[in-house]
């Protein structure tokens, strides 16, 4: 039987610990769910932000040993909002633990720690549920875009784009975690690939099979220190492009970067099949845009729908009126309810990915270094 | 001295009524303020359904007697998110208890009512605090918009153009209080320009001098009534366009319908002067346009900021990274936050409008009626 | 019998006499048509430049005396591409001597001179055509519209909203002919707004009813004489904005100006029914927005349509192929051609507006004149 | 001593014919040239239809014999404007008798053709000129960005994102000598990618050093006969996708595709520079977008700039006032001037591609078929 009220236990209180704690305390408000939440503790390592964290956000107690969270009995759900060196570790626990986990993406660092958490994940058993915070999935208008397409909107697929263009990462941009390899895995590639490469293939419901090419630039070979003392060494890409193939051979390319000056959080879709296409960009999130090759030329065109209609858009019915438009943080808020439903023993309003479906996302990530690194093609089934 | 909490009764469980609970729930979380709330009340004609709508958002209580509030000790601040036409007398005997009012916009049906509204919130002295949800003030872009203005990125301005198209009201729309003059007031005027003369005043910082024609047509004449039997007649405008100057010599357009297929909730404000330009659109609320003419022609052009920038733009450091929107809801979270530090003490980001402020916003839409009926331009300074 | 070759006798050698010395070049290039061309005969003031300007463009003759074409027998039409203080006379006196003519926009300096114009023709008798270049209806995309609205695409129709905004006319623009009431008759309302009244009454196809308001103002009293030497003073309108009604009952906004920076040449027109809506930009004239109401709500929103499909938009067949666009020269070319073809019996693509229907919209023009003169409403019915 | 008129003589009929026949007729009308023109000569094979296109477009004679115009006096260049398998025999033929030849893009079907006929222009001596029509190098808004990476606006350059999307190439669509290898020698690669890599080789000035991965697909295989009867085999791709660096160690991405519906003529550019950014779109050709890094992140924004206006963008002084566009055939018309510029000594407003330039872009394309083909990178270096 499930809980009536679902324990939450969050590692981290910066970007995504706000993140995630607005998504635990705003489900319940916007959303009718047959389980409660209970946000039980919050971890972190520093300790003289932590209380204030905690008292403004509403978590009930906190603590800098994020390992006790495993050994709480108040807490279902451990969710991890960490940098991506801590993710394997505090997976492995939780897991062993009989937690359930929500982590932060990219899964891992490496190929190599994201299979361990899989396989971790697998052992933990049915009863223990995994979930990967993919949050843009859950944008309405990708809700949209995935029901298009399995409608069959599109038809044979031909050609899937995806580009994620950022600008923080300018050479006057001090050093921190995610410029460390050590820490981050990789640069652009394992932030915002992981992205794109999650969001394609859970558009396309299909494998990619082959790596055609890749080059991961590091521009920007070193920073000045966050302390302000002397520079540091940058050993992580700047951006990362590839060139793939999909299983029912629709051709995909892929690029992201933190230099594209002009492009703040550019996360741009586009995919063209033999019926249509379909785009979408994260900057003007509310709107998917459509063409209807059935349409006749005379009156065909890319159609910009606002995806806030409620009772035809997903998610819409929770939020505000038509066109009413909502953000950033509400996907992380649309899939907090989604996890909620799952572990209620309901149906998610979309498919959510777990550690096995992550895995897959890191192997087309770890396809694309390879090809990059030995200059030549990489098929997925030689990167297991 | 201010108290150290303020305590809130609400009175409204519909669309105003969520999106107030949301507000007051959210601003301390992501503001930082001097001043606690406490949720401490909350009233609604509809018994069956406040019981839960009070827990889910979180309030101490709920009354379907408004009229309690009045002298309930825990409450410091009325908030009025009810139809048109219950607002005077719920402002009227608030502040007659002393309560501070936020107040939801329009102010009033009539001009007779804001007068007595405004005279009332004079009458209960500066210690008592009144405020009118025009939340789109607190749209970043707005905002950015706002301060571009005051530093004379604009110069001389030669044209106001402001529009609120909306599409919700086909003839297949049932009957409901909005296309009911005794409850609304009036249709689009009240409810869509009440908007823009607001958002242009405040941005312009000057009054409106002259209405120079108006037309206000209802076009679709009687609804199927909301219970389903029979029709009922609509007596509010379906659209009302005018004409205005402001007193520095603009010229302003404005025009609200609830009829332009094609546009959901599309608020959209354009100030050229001979410096340069501004636009914002409320269906893309992130971005504010401008054009430098102290630019060459040869690179001049619009430029598409996204004020979502920490440090640049106005509320953007309270929420998330560059690039990453908010939406609707934040105008209000926003203002709640400029409402708690006023109350304590503190200066707002950004003006906020009172009842003397939105009564002049009150005598432009008059004004504007009243050109409509007579077929003539009518100066503001006989409209009182 | 209609001539195998039509003689054309243009006057004017400026702007207008560059666009239409191209357009009758380039119509039988592009144009299947009936009847040849024959450049016959151009006249100007500047001798100087006269002879280059001929030899430039093909014209066979030239002369500095514009009279002189009336009894040139090499002459059919006589193309009047003057400022507009001598398009009445001069067309007064083709006409009487037997020749088509076609004329620039506006029609006149008055609606009194317009008049005239208009008997002039009707005295002329059928054999004789006038013409005026109202070229913008002759952009693909508003021939799109056009089709659409004759199909019942949009329904009953609420509002029209017209606006044509440049930013040429700062300050620091010496004075012209343009900015002088006695050569130009108005400023932006005669050059702009006569083609948002013509564009609007052609999509349209009724009349205009009624003037709600209108305000014409004069921002800039004086400008540097062109020669350097003084000021001179300006007393035409730089923008002219009005209200209106059309007969089937839709509102109509328009606004011209030549002071709104950030808009080079923008021409905009947005039309609103019950069974969808339409816009278009001069800007970007190769597109015709579409939004159909028929279209679920779902997958309902504004479709980008490229008008350049030949057998799909009108004139596209004769250019490039599809996505390859025409611009602004396009519209005298596709109205030379329609021109010809009337001239040798066949029907124009569109409809083609004469002195009588320009006369029409020199009264609405007229009547918003006196709508801002009187500050009142004017009925058309009043304005003869 | 130059000629003082430039005789003309032009191999084709079809869309090129049209396209090149309308760019020498226009140039001496808009542009002042210090040589005039004469349309000697056209030929083509289709008898029938020849006669009324050589009158049509004002040529003195017409030919069957492509061969005959080496030996007229009367022609100075020779215009190639046949399908890609004509180019070399053709350029060959003519440089050897010495004329000058303007041959359309791609230069050839293979590295190989392309090489032979640089060479023969290095044979042909300085006194012959060699042209090829990259005419979208001719956009005003292009030369625009030219100038400015010219002026360090962008400062180094970290990213090239170029596509080049079409929609007409459908499983409906019949065979042409388009979808033959024989003929076209490739698909979307030759025909699209060449006006990629030739843009972007010319905004960057620098040379492509590196291919890191392509793919090649044809999704359509067969396709019905044009002559009705039969299927015919296709043997081209409908899309190339591939990956690059330039010398200075930007990455490049190109894409071209004739199945991407939605898109009708979608050829986009966009550089990212330390110092700003910068993307074109053909869609919308007259308008560049910049955005200039050194904008206060407060007020810096795409900036949309309408390379229209005479004085400050290439060309714009040879057509319209500010914001009156121009279209796809100008840029046609706009090389057509510079060719006779340079034929009479003049400098041209932009440089010209001759043989040697375009050997250069095919060696690119050569790169990226060899990497499709390896499925590993490609040094340009090993491609000669």
């Amino acid at each position: 039987m499930p809980p009536t009220s679902i324990g939450i236990g969050l590692i981290g209180q910066k970007f995504m610990g706000r993140a995630h704690s607005n998504a635990w305390s705003q489900a319940p408000k916007f959303f009718d769910l047959k389980v409660g939440t209970r946000l039980a503790v919050v971890s972190a390592r520093d300790a003289t932000e932590l209380a204030a964290f905690a008292k403004r956000f509403g978590w009930e107690k906190s603590t800098t040993r994020w390992q006790s969270l495993a050994k709480n009995p108040a807490v279902h759900l451990v969710d991890i909002g960490t940098p991506n060196n801590m993710h394997a570790e505090q997976a492995l626990t939780m897991l062993a633990a009989g937690k359930h986990v929500a982590c932060e993406k990219p899964l891992a660092r490496t190929l190599a720690e994201a299979r361990v958490m899989r396989d971790a994940a697998e052992t933990a058993g049915k009863r223990v549920k995994t979930f990967v915070w993919h949050n843009y999935r859950r944008a309405p208008a990708i809700g949209l875009a995935w029901h298009l397409l399995r409608e069959g909107k599109l038809g044979r697929i031909f050609h899937v784009r995806a580009r994620y263009l950022q600008s923080w990462g300018a050479a006057s941009t001090p050093m921190s975690w995610r410029y460390d390899a050590s820490k981050a895995g990789s640069g652009a590639h394992g932030d915002l690939n992981a992205h794109l490469v999650d969001l394609t293939r859970f558009l396309m419901g299909e494998p990619i099979v082959d790596v055609h090419g890749a080059v991961t630039p590091t521009f920007i070979l070193s920073r000045r220190s966050a302390t302000g003392k002397g520079k540091e060494k940058c050993d992580v890409d700047d951006a990362a492009l590839f060139l793939a193939t999909f299983a029912g051979g629709a051709t995909a390319s892929f690029e992201a970067t933190r230099l594209a000056e002009g492009h703040l959080n550019d996360n741009t879709i586009e995919i063209n099949g033999e019926a249509g296409s379909l785009r979408w960009s994260l900057e003007d999130m509310n709107v998917l845009e459509w063409c209807d090759a059935s349409d006749s030329p005379r009156l065909r065109g890319w159609r910009k729908i606002m995806a806030t209609s409620a009772g035809n858009h997903p998610y819409a019915a929770n939020w505000w009126p038509d066109g009413h438009i909502t953000g950033y943080e509400h996907g992380f808020t649309n899939m907090a309810a989604d996890v909620l439903r799952v572990l209620s023993g309901e149906k998610p309003e979309l498919p959510l990915p777990d550690f096995a479906d992550a895995y897959e996302t890191c192997r087309v990530l770890e396809a694309a270094l390879l090809s990059a690194k030995h200059r030549c093609a990489i098929s997925l089934s030689d990167v297991l």
